[in-house]
């Protein structure tokens, strides 16, 4: 067990662990947006399988290029089989955009650049050979590598693999990840507030929305009291039913973080504990019965920002992909402030004005630890995470992480 | 009607329209996540209720802050109610953090910041009035405006809600997309190849992707025939069906364009056709029966790239909020060259090194209009759209829209 560690050492220690996924199964296209593909794909023919038109035309072979009209012999649209009509002779064939290439043509003169008496063409500008089409594999060839394992599917993808006529895509399972959180202050939404109980557990539900815009399926377990039997008991129960487990909470070092405890009891299955950052120091990476374990702080800040830059590092990798974050460089506008020798990630607006960025800290309140308000902002800005190091002045370059 | 107006032209007509939104409906918390919100959340009373506490520490009242010891009268803990225990002497209550701090207190002495024998604590570093606590309405104070009507909901907002207690959220209903796609060469997936089909539907479950993803309900039509009879009347029915409606194919010039055609017998409902831009010159922007309705060229390419830079504003604002695009200024390490006078949007690659941005054309093949696989890189690139009114040089500065 590592203990108050840096950032890099946290980062390194995860990505160095040794990942498995949880197996393949086969979806619908449809179902298969936003999930991991489980294999390459390659192609299995050529793509366009013949030569195509690029334009509306006339085909010819370019043996009577230098013919002063030619006589269309028919009309070939998209959809037609390859027409076989001979064009022996300064003959050609009006041929539509994606229509196959008739046979034996190799030239395509597009109808702006031609004139057309009656059945007669007489060409203006001539095209080169092959021009205004597509040949045999030009998107792609036979065997050619078109997707790789561990792309998380967008709809461009979802449109590749249309076009391929891939009507069911093998995907890696996704993860069943557990969260619990603990507290005698927290209330389920819809219960009463009394006198005791007057905080709404915001933390299972920003985790479950988390863990579901990343692609996990989220087990939200009931609110767990500061009670050390219960908080093992149901540690234990999730342990058995999910890939990963989540807390919120008990993981300081007061009387009652009982998170904390349950380490000391099994330090030897503890990756770390404790990071020196800020928000977040207190948190734990354990491999419990071999299930992934992270304990995140319990304030709702500290929690957001830890799932950010921990849990995603190995959600995203049992998924069967990785996590890939958008970072900038960005030249300061104002001073900044800082008292903590922590490695500081800080809440902060990103703004994107005709494609410059900027950052500030426009309605950020103070705390930030227990301030989700703080991630929404009110007027359009992006959320990003200023990494601070040290107090910054006007000028100097700081790295943003966009979430 | 507009006809081969510029891409500024075209932007200004769409983002001109007067827009209605289908309506609100209710939905639980969990599946609100990407969906828009439909009125502004305030906070329905200060947050937190009172002062708490953010360390683990011992309360007690300020006027007894120069005392040599103070003697411990409880334990107050996160979930407790508020201690009434009398502070009328050097008495303290220990404290943890997310506790009440107790009627009368107004100083939090860290328990890092004193010593306790037996059950006399001695202050060491003395806090301020008010330090490492929260006052009531620190977070939010009651009447303050949190969630703005038009927020597409994430994780952190779903968060948020659920500190609120909001089990049901106002959202505004999602628009039904139609999709339709003509063309003789067409195939649906799992259909087999023939001489005169060979191409499968790629685009019909692109833009189905494309729809989801931006979070309207797409209906997909069966690939319509180069059939004008045929077209006509699956777009009327779509029209009647859905609240937009968005066609692929047969909006070019030639003589099985039936959209094209449509356009002719429809002009006064037609908005704009024909943007000089590169790619997707043909595409129509129409209210018919006053339904939202795009003719989308039908090269694959082009279908997406139209989609992104015209569908998206309306659809966007259809769902009740707007489309932010995020574009980068970047400057070029290589020349690009440019024949065309329109406007392109050239597909690239995007990389993100050590917060610094730049593209290229690493494995994007020729004759862009036709190949979906230029948005699906293999190496992890994002994919972007090169804005190029012209060839650019070396160091110039180019604008890339990210997709």
């Amino acid at each position: 067990m590592q203990t108050k560690i840096d950032f890099k050492q946290a980062m390194n220690i995860l990505q160095s662990q040794n990942i498995t996924t949880l197996g393949v199964e086969r979806v619908f296209l449809h179902d298969a947006l936003g999930r991991v593909l489980a294999h390459d794909i390659y192609a299995e023919s050529d793509m366009p399988h013949c030569a195509l038109s690029n334009m509306d035309g006339y085909a010819f072979n370019s043996t009577f290029k230098d013919a002063k009209s030619f006589r269309i012999l028919g009309v070939n649209q998209a959809g037609n089989a390859i027409p076989t009509l001979p064009l022996d002779a300064p003959f050609a064939i009006k041929t539509f955009t994606g229509a196959k290439i008739p046979q034996n043509a190799d030239m395509l003169v597009p109808i702006e650049h031609c004139t057309l008496i009656q059945d007669t063409l007489s060409i203006e500008t001539l095209p080169s050979i092959g021009q205004y089409m597509r040949q045999a594999g030009d998107n792609y060839k036979k065997g050619e590598k078109l997707l790789s394992k561990g792309t998380r599917l967008n709809a461009n993808h979802i449109g590749l693999l249309a076009s391929l006529n891939q009507v069911f895509i093998k995907v890696f399972a996704r993860p069943k990840v557990g969260i619990l959180v603990s507290g005698n202050e927290l209330l389920e939404l819809g219960e009463s507030v009394s006198l005791t109980q007057d905080i709404y557990n915001a933390n299972g539900h920003l985790l479950l929305a988390k863990v579901l815009e990343n692609g996990g399926i989220p087990k939200l377990y009931p609110i767990l009291k500061d009670d050390k039997a219960q908080v093992k008991s149901n540690i234990e129960c999730a342990l058995k039913e999910c890939d990963m487990v989540i807390t919120s909470g008990g993981a300081s070092v007061g009387d009652y973080d009982f998170i904390t405890a349950l380490c000391k009891e099994r330090t030897k299955e503890v990756i770390f504990q404790g990071v020196r950052i800020k928000p977040g120091q207190h948190i734990v990476y354990a491999q419990f019965n071999s299930k992934h374990f992270f304990g995140l702080p319990g304030f709702p800040n500290s929690t957001l920002v830890t799932f950010e830059l921990f849990v995603k590092e190995i959600l995203l990798r049992l998924l069967g992909t990785k996590l890939k974050r958008t970072t900038f460089k960005i030249p300061l506008s104002f001073d900044i402030d800082k008292n903590d020798t922590r490695l500081e990630f800080r809440v902060c607006n990103v703004r994107n004005k005709e494609g410059s960025f900027s950052i500030d800290f426009k309605d950020k309140k103070d705390f930030q630890s227990a301030i989700l308000n703080n991630f929404c902002p009110l007027d359009n800005a992006q959320v990003g995470l200023c990494v601070l190091d040290s107090a910054k002045k006007s000028g100097e370059i700081t790295e943003v992480i966009l979430l």
